[in-house]
């Protein structure tokens, strides 16, 4: 732990890069995953010349909150994150214009022009800590207050897919191939363990009937014996389907992930099973907690440092759930490394982890970064490098924003239900419960 | 905001030097503070030669406890501070030995280990906040994410007091006079409001019958119309004399604390008066706060970065109550300068701090600093030089730890029962509920 010489940590410059990312065919209740996926790139920059990076969703609401939340930052000490937040319910947000835009983060519950704006805020305090941790010669960790582990562990993230997109122009091509049944679940699970060496495995139901779900975790149980084992329909059930489900799997399962939408329904699943509940549907804000939490509707919060506002609020939630002795664990969207590094970094901070975190970083082929994060043995070692421990590639940054400029604009806003209608022009969000 | 030249960081050396500091002969429920009360001064030295402070405690238990804590430290770095947390487990608490010793920890909730363990821990950790942020040229608060606020605001601490000391031997004499009337407490509360500009006044109760102090807040309202004004018995009184007590003074008290003992006392309490209810008795501990926040039993907790844990604690316990819409405030014990610039750098950094904060310090004629920190207007500006922005003065420390040192025992550990069976040979400390 050193610090480098003296110097001016004054926030001179933000600037903000939307890029589409290659994403593949990724299957869940509300759709399919489109070609490319929109990501915000957030770079700060001090009066010493230092680069913070941070990221995070890219769709047009985003954009429109992010430049006047940047803003409050220039002319400021870099590490000034407190202020950061307070000051930022002075910049409004639009509500009736964002919020009645295409929404795909039903997928992570309501949302919440305070939600916006964190998922904004968390992409400038980890571009922030970037550039306070380089400044000062310390990893991002060490500003949170030190590692407790030197590797945090991830999870195999299983999903139902095609083989290649629906739309043949726009496609990239996955080298995954499709799984849409028990036997395309395993093996996909098999190439996650060979190539990256997880242990643990999550599918992301929500998708088939729950009896081909069902069939698929019991498959995934006798391919992995022993293995921890989850299962996410993203509220895609009723309490009774829900309450089925468990009495199936309840051996096997880890915890069944928001199995039903909403607090009162989860805790009527959570009242009659004994198998944990985990969401990162129905607790997705400080203001959620207390009702779930009085009612024991969740036993495992997933975070989420984009919309819970960073890495400092992160250990925040950890320490309202250890207060609470409900269990935490980390939430995944698509994402490139740039958030997979920040996830790290706060999760060796977190002592009370008990769970592997979810990532869909081993889906994403693209990255603006000159080096790729790895997983080894299902673990990401924690960087010790100054900041992140990351380093941007400019030229891909340029090459993927070029793809967001040239974009006609049907793909800067996540759809997975447009993303479905390519095949089935019939395709609406289906109601929930769904089964 | 700038950083120094390259640097080791370190732990090579942990200093604890206790000290006995005089104290006035203030009054309180369980008896009246003695001459002199132990505190324990912490250095933590790295290896470029940088020394962070911290203070607590100084009871024999906790000295006990302080050199393996401290222990744990060296030859880590100094920032390592949730390991410093994680680790501690492993240091036994001979709670047989420790916890059987003179209670006054009654003061402030039940003793338990973890307690303890946090009490020592709390100093080392600010001892390291400090020496890093020499280090770094950064003060403490913006190793928390930086402060919200230019000056944090504090309370006048009323206390009943006799003009000196019972033994009048060891008695170090204070210009305050006796405060033992409504009168006197009033002339207190000018002195405190001429001298330091204080314009919220606390009183701490639980010494005479519940309507000479009903009487003593009413003297005060009359002479300070408008300000905020607290009652803290200590939990002396019954749920039923808390509720007639709650009737006289529901509107002129910004809260009423402890007025019984206990989470169960407390909800039925505040079930049955819109006075809001503080606390530092009944929610002491993170273990604690399920029960009573559940229960609606407080309405503002008084966090003491002491036995909380520290000043990042502090901030997780501001969390906790900023999500389940409980406030937040400080309580404080006989402390001296650097646990002042500690709490005045934490509060800082808390964004919804909405009640002046409690100091013991304007009662502390002593200190170890070179210079004192300085009330003005009733607040205490926020340090901005590195660190906590105070210096050791070593002659001082020299000086109170040769009164430790010269002590034949009698005390080393805080005992208010003892001091007042200098007068009343016969006193016990009185059960409660006292009335
Ligand atoms: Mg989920
Ligand atoms: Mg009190």
């Amino acid at each position: 732990m050193t610090a480098p010489t003296s110097r001016d940590l004054t926030v001179t410059e933000v600037r903000l890069t939307p890029v589409l990312v290659a994403d593949p065919p990724l299957l869940n209740t509300q759709g399919v995953h489109q070609p490319y996926t929109p990501r915000l790139i957030v770079e700060v920059v001090t009066a010493d010349g230092t680069t913070g990076l941070g990221e995070t969703y890219g769709d047009t609401k985003y954009l429109e909150l992010a430049r006047p939340l940047a803003d409050t930052l220039v002319g400021r000490p870099v590490g000034d994150l407190n202020r950061l937040f307070t000051d930022a319910d002075r910049v409004a947000v639009d509500a009736s214009r964002v919020l009645g835009q295409v929404d795909v983060g039903g997928l992570r519950g309501v949302q919440t022009a305070d939600k916006l704006r964190l998922s904004v805020l968390s992409a400038l305090e980890v571009a922030c800590l970037d550039a306070l941790g380089k400044s000062l010669g310390l990893p991002v960790h060490a500003l949170l207050g030190g590692k407790v582990r030197d590797a945090v562990e991830y999870s195999a993230y299983l999903f139902y897919k095609y083989a290649a997109h629906p739309d043949g122009v726009a496609a990239e091509r996955d080298d995954w191939g499709a799984a849409l049944d028990p036997a395309g679940i395993v093996a996909q699970a098999r190439t996650f363990q060979e190539r990256y060496g997880f242990t643990s495995f999550k599918l992301k139901g929500g998708v088939f009937p729950p009896d081909e779900e069902i069939a698929a975790v019991r498959a995934l149980a006798a391919a992995f014996p022993g293995h921890p084992l989850r299962l996410d329909p993203n509220g895609a059930w009723s309490v009774e389907t829900s309450l089925e489900v468990a009495g199936e799997l309840g051996d096997v399962l880890e915890y069944l992930e928001d199995p039903a939408l909403g607090t009162p329904a989860m805790a009527e699943v959570a009242a009659r099973t004994s198998v944990p509940l985990a969401t990162n549907m129905c607790v997705t804000t400080f203001a959620e907690i207390k009702e779930a939490f009085t009612r024991n509707a969740v036993q495992v919060v997933l975070s989420d440092h984009h919309y819970w506002g960073g890495l400092r609020n992160t250990q925040h939630l950890a320490a309202v759930c250890r207060t609470f002795g409900v269990g935490v664990s980390m939430h995944s969207n698509t994402h490139l490394g740039i958030s997979l590094a920040a996830m790290t970094h706060v999760a060796a901070t977190v002592p009370d982890l008990h769970h592997a975190c979810d990532s869909h970083y081993p889906w994403q082929s693209e990255d603006v970064l000159t080096e790729r994060l790895a997983f080894e043995g299902g673990t990401v070692r924690v960087p010790d490098a100054p900041g992140l421990g990351v380093t941007l590639d400019r030229d891909r940054l340029a090459a993927l924003h070029r793809r967001w400029l040239d974009d006609d604009g049907s793909l800067r806003d996540r759809d997975d239900a447009a993303a479905m209608r390519v095949t089935d022009p019939g395709w609406v969000t289906p109601a929930v419960p769904r089964w």
